[in-house]
């Protein structure tokens, strides 16, 4: 039998009580610390799992020898503090979305990570529900055929949030999601922003994101703190099928097209194209059975597993790093509406040599 | 009792069939020929409505002295030729969307109307249906407050058209209908396009047009040739409610949702602003009942009641080229992505004031 | 080059110029009368069709040699004598449903087919709909493994009638589907009916029909002319699949689960049986894909071909007959409520051995 | 201030802790012991509630003076004889439903009841939930009208219990939310049911309850344990509006059609009744805005408030012991498939003068 690893949760606010409840009943982990500044808060989570220990001080929370691992739970602004104390400290990380305030925090993270030879983990929840599981499961295996275009909604009535937009709020869901499920990660050609302030309250309360990929293909978001309906639906469009999520949808999340619009390519080099060299497909619908799986069990065995295997997440440090680049580079076109917002070269290379 | 008017129709294809069905059952007019060069096609309409006479060439059919006016639906690079001659000619004009293949040319039409003192409409089919109709009502009469936002979404498996792409073949029914709902008209701002080729048709094929709007709203229009499933939907935002139009739900097309965010706007001048001077209404949701018409017949009514009374059309031209010069814009703006594609200020000049 | 049959269509009311148009434009047909004591309802469909013969006296119509066939589009109390009538002509007959206003009628007029070898066909219009060919197909090949309820609902605002109370306004489409999907036809051990006149109206408007099938399978239907919302749905529940049928739902009609509960048939010997003795089984959904293709269009066809073929049809007089016999059942069952509404003998003699 | 109330739970098994934790949670009550023959059960409740006591024998529970109520969550062979025993002990009582396992039983526990002063409650835990308070509220109102008829669906796949039958299983929760909805609680004229056991389970899997109203009204109950798919759908037709409950769509669970049929009554007593003597009303659809409450919460609330104003809850014994009334009828009608399963006279007046 394989020891358990032991894990410390820093942060007892609205996030942490989850990650300790989900760490706590895991066969994977012992639930071994709460850390938080506000110690009536910590002793609160800690009361719910047998009284485990208590810290108030993060130096001495890293100091202790009974600690392999820390999940943390606090407002992006202290990630990097705290996470490089971690690293330094011989601790693996986990880090609640997003990974850091700003992409240039986020590198420094990674690149500690990498030279500590430590596990650095993003907190991607929604990538560990069973229908996103099953999205990446089937983009990856090519039963979509190649990806045309990608057009995910997430609206609701939102709180309007003091200290980031619609964008930095909702839309890191849809693009960890994105980069989850696409074969080599999120890698768009550029990234253009438009934003809505209708009611004045000083930042976007409507968004919409505009990613082309190469290939011709385009993935798009959109992001609504305004709607009184709730709406969180991706089209994953391909060559082969089309996939429909609906996570409002218990009875029929994920749906499957066998349809699609055929080109005859070899028309496409002649002078005079017209609608003949196009066909439908009309086939079946599919809608694969998801198991009942609490998302954030299967992330905290996925932490387990990757620091034991001594292998990168699946939501690693460089996942949230490709999400904090496309928001930064969200924001920045924001800021000059008139051009598109291009990721910046250092991030390009950063992200990636697919880009 | 009033004299009816009398009616050609020019084109006898896909859409002239439907018009001259629906000339000949209203009580207003007297369909008395249809015209096409191609005697055949022409001859099959007229002997479903009692053999009326049939016309091959133009000029004759204007000659007439027994037509009131003509409705064209004859391919777009056609209706400037065909509604200028029937403009000089002194016959009224209902031209089929779009109004005119350039902006240019529609404006040529509606100046030539209006120097004739002759109506010219244009038929956005889509402004007669019920639910419409009642939205421009609830709009117009504040229902929703101010318009926050509009989110159009128009997809489905769409054949690949050879002249155009699916902007010009989809997003003039979302336009026309923004247009015909919002008090004075859509006069965004500036027009921004992305469009996706994924297949390598030569031609957008997804499609994505965003739309600010004065006050700090935004209007969005997603359209697309490659989805497998259709969704036909419309949100529109207010201050006061918010209504979501859809179409393919015939037990509830349209719903009010009488929630939303409010905003403490006292607290929007001091220096710092929290979550705490947001607060959410959440009221009932309403369906209003809706009749039952098809909406040529409604289109038809309007017709003849604008001639009689020598007003203009509730879609009359200026209506026309306002989606007209929205499409242009976009198709700027697609060819130069760099930039957002900014309505031409002699457009500007022309689609109104209210700019 | 095979010669078309030569058809008559008899009523020229509501349905019978449905009928006319699918006979005119199919390949298999040449429409060549029109029959209607009212000669200008007659002609108003012969002109519709090319100006085909008009008929007003029906011993005129069944002496004519030109015509093989007739279609029966009168009201049900006619259907036996002209039925007759046409078969002592030696003429194929298609009949509107129900077959006859009476079980007793109907075996006649079935009778009457078999003594002159000609063909006796019920116009069960909605088993030639692509949905129920397609549930037929499933439930015949054994995809649902063995049946073991059916549950069926109709509701919609339904206009009170005059001469019908719900189940025979409603149901002969349930029951028409039942007997089309199920191997062997419609045979329950025993019908009882249960209705309301909640409104006073002197009839049932909101109808249940039980009728219990061999092997301890049910089905049951539930009709009601005053809900304010349609509903159309029919689950049936196998061994092996569920399939649930949702006609309003044109973008999925058909889902097929491959879900259920699985008993462990040798605990079921034992003494104690347990819940560990069930067990689930949570599977995929496929919904078939399905052609568009109206419903009469392939009802005439399957006319021309069981005349060709000298076959019955899927749809024969049997099946009318079957329909008839629980209409008639249920309508004792109300009759004496207090008593099950057992089919009588006899009539279980004449609908089959299989009973 | 008003002192707290003091509770003990009975029973620690499925449903005792979620009462726990509701009891300990609201400002009406202490919560006090916790009482089950498996003293690790116990505590294990008794700890997430700062570790109230626990006890193991019943007598003793009822002995403490610290105790002026107790919820009794056992199996409901055991209802009758705790409840008896606490009311003779003077505690009021609330009991898990149903409220006994036989209709003597349930009389016997009221009685004893209403001697001793004490309130007598079920947990009827469905009729407070936010929607089915609305339902209640509007039906009293007269919202809807006259009732005329409630039509009711539970169906999912549910595991085939070995003690009960679907009826029993299921129909106690459409049964209390009936009986809780209709002005002076539901007295049915009669109780038929129809079961189906298509698996050879031994019982009921599949099952019909008819149930005549005053008035020519109807209500009928489907429940199913072999759907693969979940369908909780209630709908209440009035002589004004109807209502249609969906517990499965959150985002609109309670719609109200003020649609109907109206029917001429004048012409009723006319000999020649005609479809011209029914209208239909199209009117708006509406859907009340529901507050976000766990049922539970308003449950113990009603229990406390009831106790203070010493009247009878809304969810009193009476309730229980007319849902149990129509389970007992169904359960014989089912012996003798026959014959229409009445009410029992003695029952019948018991369950009261409105019958």
């Amino acid at each position: 039998m394989i020891a358990k690893l032991r894990i410390a949760v820093i942060g007892a606010g609205y996030w942490g009580p989850n990650l300790a409840r989900n760490f706590d009943a895991s066969p994977d982990w012992d639930l071994v610390a709460i850390c938080d500044r506000d110690r009536h808060r910590a002793q609160l989570v800690a009361d719910r799992h047998g009284g485990v220990r208590v810290v108030t001080a993060l130096d001495e929370l890293l100091a202790a020898d009974d600690i392999d691992a820390v999940a943390v739970a606090t407002p992006a602004a202290t990630h990097h503090e705290i996470a490089c104390a971690a690293l330094a400290a011989g601790k693996h990380v986990m880090v609640e979305k997003p990974l850091a305030d700003t992409a240039s925090r986020g590198e420094d993270m990674v690149r500690a990570a990498a030279e500590a030879g430590l596990i650095l983990m993003a907190d991607h929840t929604y990538c560990y529900t069973p229908a996103v599981l099953k999205m990446r499961e089937l983009v990856r295996e090519k039963a979509l055929g190649d990806i045309l275009f990608i057009d995910s909604v997430r609206v609701n009535l939102g709180l309007i949030q003091p200290d980031v937009d619609v964008f930095w709020d909702l839309a890191p869901h849809d693009l960890s999601i994105i980069d989850f499920v696409l074969p080599g990660g999120l890698h768009p050609l550029s990234v253009t922003a438009h934003g809505a302030d209708p009611l004045g309250a000083g930042k976007s309360c409507v968004g919409y994101l505009v990613l082309p990929l190469h290939g011709g293909a385009i993935a798009h978001v959109h992001v609504n703190w305004l709607s009184p309906t709730k709406i969180r639906q991706m089209i994953i469009g391909g060559t082969r099928r089309t996939l429909i999520w609906d996570d409002l949808n218990p009875q029929q999340r994920i749906s499957v097209y066998d349809r699609g619009v055929d080109l005859n390519l070899q028309a496409l080099h002649e002078e005079e194209r017209s609608a003949s060299t196009v066909s439908y497909r009309l086939g079946d619908t599919w809608s694969p059975a998801l198991p009942e799986r609490e998302a954030l069990a299967a992330m905290v065995t996925e932490f387990a597993a990757c620091i034991r295997e001594n292998r990168p997440a699946i939501t690693d440090g460089e996942a949230g790093l490709r999400v904090l680049a496309v928001l930064e580079a969200a924001s920045r076109s924001l800021a000059r509406p008139d051009v598109a917002g291009l990721i910046a070269n250092d991030q390009r290379e950063l992200i990636g040599e697919t880009l």
